[in-house]
């Protein structure tokens, strides 16, 4: 209950300083990069069954967080690997959640979801509140946040805000992207609306991106979703990979608590993804994917694999993406 | 296998031919309206749980297939209404899917996803293909088709028109859809990309709307993957509820299958969704879903409700809207 009460990016913000860190562990559980041994565990017991595979995440999604939560402050659970498998992957999804909060780390759902009306009220109550008329016995957990698509406009995401704000979660807009085909349709150039910016605008009429017209809009929406830390509950996913886009919106939006993606694997390091931040390097996680959660598979982590043992490669991969964040954060 | 190889729009205007019809319903299984003996029924069972919500999901739906079939070529499942109740949600949702191929309706997924890369190789696997490394022993149903957002660019679009190709499947990518804030972003004013047209296109380097250009995209997407019907298998989201706007995209996309929402609750009726369709009435569904699914609580439908049995009710809907649609295209 308490958690209801409190703002989803106080929160997060709040754990941030506690643990020194900015490192989100982006969990994308790709069967094919799994340890061999541990599938093949279940597989031995279930055969090449759904059940097999859901097993396989949970005792991989377990072990990641164990290894990880002393240096991570959040964690982004992708949604697609688990739904792959059907009823099964959904349960080890929810139980996942479970663990990761009982870990102490914030959960970022990334599901991308983006509908309208009441649709859209159906998907919060599933991943940010509780199911319709079953609140009292809800047996899942609701993550802290959820990624969520713009496209559908004013009806796709004031569900999603309302929930925030009754029920202290937050969600994450897709602003720019961190995949190379992102500027297809987010760096169209568009004639900036005057109607959105309610006059105040400086570059109403004039020309922008249709990613900065975006992220006036989730300025807009985070009005009245404010915390004690300076953010609001409507961030935006900003890619590490576009620095100077970051920078962008970093200035046009200095109330927003950003996600950035695109670390390590993806081709940003510590001196990208710096813009993004706020000033005193706050307002903002940086999330690594295979980076992290595969480290044992890849140099210079891979010799600290021995056996089934992969926690220490990925333990001290995140330590290390901690370090390179907090040196160039300070300097 | 034999689904495999066919194509998937050919698939669906065969049988829109053969049953004389472009009726699409929507199966969005909200609990609150769903009729209240058949809910409680299993509330005394098992509680207010999520196996009781989707146990009346599961016969709601199968039921409503059976009196829709006679009238409908194909049925739109709303994955949100699913999802909110977890894995026994999900199990319902596969479920439903095999019970309306079986009942020989089309199935589409509206499950509205959109991520880039290998997550959304792994969506298509989960909604259209078969899981990774499990093929043998799929256990979920395909959908025939999945709604699909275009905002993340190439890679959140191209790993799904694969499916389509390699599996005789289709994707549907939201264009203009029909709530009233639509417009936010889809009808943005934008300079027309040179690049994306070729040089073709008459448009290009003028002002456009924002849809016009994913409209753009989504002929781009679909060439290679036409079927005999004179159709390709990426289809796109056309709201009925802007017949102008309808008009103007099936002038821009005379190879592209619409999927037409907005019909009767939402306000469009045959008059207006008749501007979606190609010559000759091919080349769209129309889909309803209130306004079938629960035509028993409401006008002229309501007095076919008796005791428990909906499905006269439902049935005259959807009867009523075939033939309301098939005057309109042949007038």
């Amino acid at each position: 209950m308490e958690r209801t009460a409190s703002h989803a990016i106080d929160r997060l913000e709040a754990l941030c300083r506690e643990k020194q860190t900015r490192v989100c562990v982006g969990l994308d559980p790709r069967l094919a990069e799994l340890p061999e041994e541990l599938v093949q565990r279940y597989v031995r017991r279930w055969g090449r069954t759904r059940e097999a595979a859901a097993a396989a995440f949970r005792e991989f999604g377990r072990r990641v967080l164990e290894a990880v939560a002393p240096y991570a402050a959040a964690v982004k659970l992708q949604s697609a690997f688990y739904e792959e498998y059907g009823p099964a992957g959904i349960a080890a999804l929810e139980e996942t959640i479970r663990l990761a909060r009982a870990a102490g780390l914030w959960v970022i759902l990334d599901a991308k979801r983006g509908d309208i009306g009441s649709t859209a009220e159906a998907y919060s109550r599933a991943y940010l509140g509780e199911p319709e008329l079953w609140g009292k016995e809800r047996s899942a957990p609701a993550a802290d946040a959820l990624t969520v698509h713009p496209y559908l406009g004013e009806e796709g995401l004031l569900p999603f805000v309302e929930t925030c704000r009754c029920r202290g979660r937050a969600v994450f807009v897709l602003v720019r992207t961190s995949n190379p085909g992102a500027d297809r349709l987010q760096n169209l150039p568009v004639r900036w609306p005057e109607a959105a910016s309610g006059g105040q605008n400086p570059g109403a009429g004039r020309e922008a991106r249709l990613y900065q017209v975006v992220a006036e809009w989730v300025a807009e929406l985070g009005r009245g979703g404010r915390g004690r830390a300076g953010f609001t509950d409507v961030g935006a996913v900003v890619a590490g990979t576009a620095p100077q886009e970051a920078a962008h919106l970093r200035a046009l939006l200095p109330e927003t608590f950003f996600l950035v993606p695109g670390y390590g694997a993806q081709g940003a390091g510590p001196a990208e993804v710096k813009a993004a931040f706020a000033p005193g390097g706050t307002g903002a996680v940086v999330n690594s994917s295979r980076g992290l959660i595969f480290a044992y598979r890849r140099e210079p982590y891979r010799e600290l694999y021995r056996g089934e043992e992969f926690e220490p490669a990925v333990a001290e991969a995140a330590r290390q993406m901690r370090d390179e964040l907090n040196a160039a954060l300070k300097g």
